[in-house]
């Protein structure tokens, strides 16, 4: 199996694809035990995903499911967390010592005044290297902190309070693509959070990779979101 | 891949073992990484799962995932369709004619008085025969019917609606161990459906020999059921 | 609380309202406390509700919650089951003996010939009552048969396998308005089947009544069916 | 309706009791629906509860719910937030300032040693007011950064990455008793963290109260936690 691959995010962050079960045929042969039929024709195993995805059809591509290893900062984490049927396994920071490394951002964006909760590139030259110095001076003096603590015998689950949400996270995750195709609506999407937008194109690339006809029509028939709209070259 | 396999279960029924993601060492890897660590010796491993288990740690073992084809009487259906944590695919009568199959028991079981919801055999030897003689009638009958408002012209939908509940259906099914477990807990279990159980029987076979570290366990320390007792030799 | 309802759905079914929590306004809070803001204005909550709906923000809306009594058709009951974000406790025909209650259609409906999965009313009328004529028959024999392997002594769970599908069967149900919301999506649609349309319609209704800010934003914007459009009176 | 009342817990943080829908005998009726049979003596409904509570009969309880407005620090959310069976809207740091409101212990605990995701009370009393400060003075910088970077015209959600975990946040929160049982096994259990302990107290007096009868058979026969034992006087 060639299936394990890295792929880098953000400053230190990365979406290993770690496993995966079923492809398209998988979808088309759960659809075809509605009919008592099972796999024909290429072209015509390919249009019944189409119409399964124009339709609403959404249960037979719940037979196909990822695994993958994401790290990516908490505040990334946790809006990734909200995303309930799907399973995870993350680093407890009760049990083991939360590593020093931290999202240091390229590029600062500014507050959106018409979209309440967005952000614009675009920000203030000048004062660009010296937020994002703040950040940085910040964020070591808070990781100094927690280690104070900890040489002071405070437990593990108490001193990591005072580390901030740019610190990196890890978790494994397993998703089948129904649930996914709901990340990617929400997550791969311009009004997403840019980091996490980062995260989701990735795992939209590898979920094209494995699975080009779902992918495909999905994207043309069921995508809600803007960011991906490219990737079919249309 | 030698892993697909067809398990016949009551005298038309089977469990068809399609896929799986994941094993024994799966979980070890997902609960290792809130230690930050991965994979260890075979040992650590294996007493790691069974460290999970005896502490109701399931998650780890929702990244192992199963998908089975199973053909099963409607009733049984019914039973396993509550099941909610899990996927479902199943024939449309409304889309394609139900074939004539339908289960006809080998042995008749006989009220349970004590357990009212319970069935015993044991059953009067004279009225055995005679009470599976009716069934079969009846049940012929039922399909007769549902060909003749066919024949008139009847919706399928529609005449579907004499069929009686011993008729053979089939769907795939996609769960994750975690899932599974639970499954198993209720199903083989002497408190279920006999029918049932002999397809949570075959279902606990297929799950010892992929998993056989994690099903040793759940055996153990997490199974509520009486049927899977012998199964790990104690 | 003047709340408890019963309504008649087919020819001995029946949705029963049974309890709710929260209302359009449970839902606006819920959502406000994102912004760390509560209750505003009447025209102002009725907007917020439009924009969430419009923008697909649909967690605010789990927040209220339904309980249904339902009777229904087992084949009613089979689809309905379906929808596992949600609740169930149904009459267990293990635990005690089917009453004698089924459905019998007023009209029969002939097979699509297009929509392979659907049916059109326009039944010849000559066919129609030997039609409903036979399904009566049929039924009839099917409890007969059941009552004699009761009366040998056959226990509930296996006797049962000889009743057909239009037998009626009750449950308790549960579930929020988002979910509620897809089951409409669903079941409000004619592309569903004709008696199951006929409970979503009922259950609509009463969404409606209880919930009319979200109702009326729910059939504009994010509705995918067709039969609730007139609802709102456009 | 008396039912809205707050619960202070911890320094700054609460559990607002908003709402709830059903009771005992709700749990009564739905577990009746099996039998053909509605509500019967007080003391055979009591029975009954605890015939469903021993054996595992976990769905009638899903018919009673409740809702909930929590505010606790920002790791406490972070466990909270795996409960996938339960729905959450919480506040957004992207559309709104986070106030300066922050957990600050009153006593310290060390790292259990034997335990390895444990802590102790019992902190060097020298020790415990430096290490108390530590966590003030950081959370303090942390939140001098944050409004600096605001002030810059840093976009909110980006300016939010400084912030400790110590934070408080809010969320409405909506779960069933089923998987509010779930909760108060893993999180009113001395294996949880102190923090979640004490909102987890909290949230089954609440139940303890609105509850009395499934709450009794709840500790007696299901609960796999240790902290509520005393709570029936046993």
């Amino acid at each position: 199996m060639q299936k394990k691959k890295m792929f880098e995010v953000l400053d230190k962050g990365f979406v290993e694809f770690v496993d995966m079960m079923g492809n398209d045929l998988r979808a088309v042969e759960a659809a075809r035990v509605s009919f008592q039929k099972g796999l024909s024709s290429k072209a015509r195993d390919k249009k019944l995903i189409k119409y399964l995805m124009e339709n609403g059809h959404e249960s037979p591509f719940e037979h196909i499911v990822f695994t993958f290893r994401v790290k990516a900062p908490m505040f990334v984490a946790r809006q990734w967390f909200r995303h309930r049927i799907s399973s995870f396994n993350e680093i407890s920071g009760r049990y083991s010592i939360i590593k020093h490394e931290f999202y240091y951002p390229q590029k600062m964006r500014k507050q959106d005044k018409v979209n309440r909760q967005g952000s614009l590139f675009g920000f203030d030259d000048e004062k660009e290297s010296s937020s994002i110095e703040m950040i940085k001076r910040q964020t070591e003096n808070c990781y100094d902190t927690y280690e104070s603590l900890l040489n002071q015998g405070v437990a593990r689950e108490m001193a990591r309070m005072v580390l901030p949400l740019n610190i990196y996270t890890q978790w494994y995750w397993t998703i089948n693509v129904r649930s996914l195709m709901n990340f990617l609506n929400l997550r791969a999407d311009s009004h997403a959070q840019y980091e996490i937008q980062e995260y989701a194109k990735v795992i939209a690339d590898i979920f094209n990779e494995q699975c080009p006809w779902t992918y495909e029509s999905f994207i043309k028939h069921y995508y809600k979101g803007d960011l991906l709209i490219d990737k079919t070259g249309e």
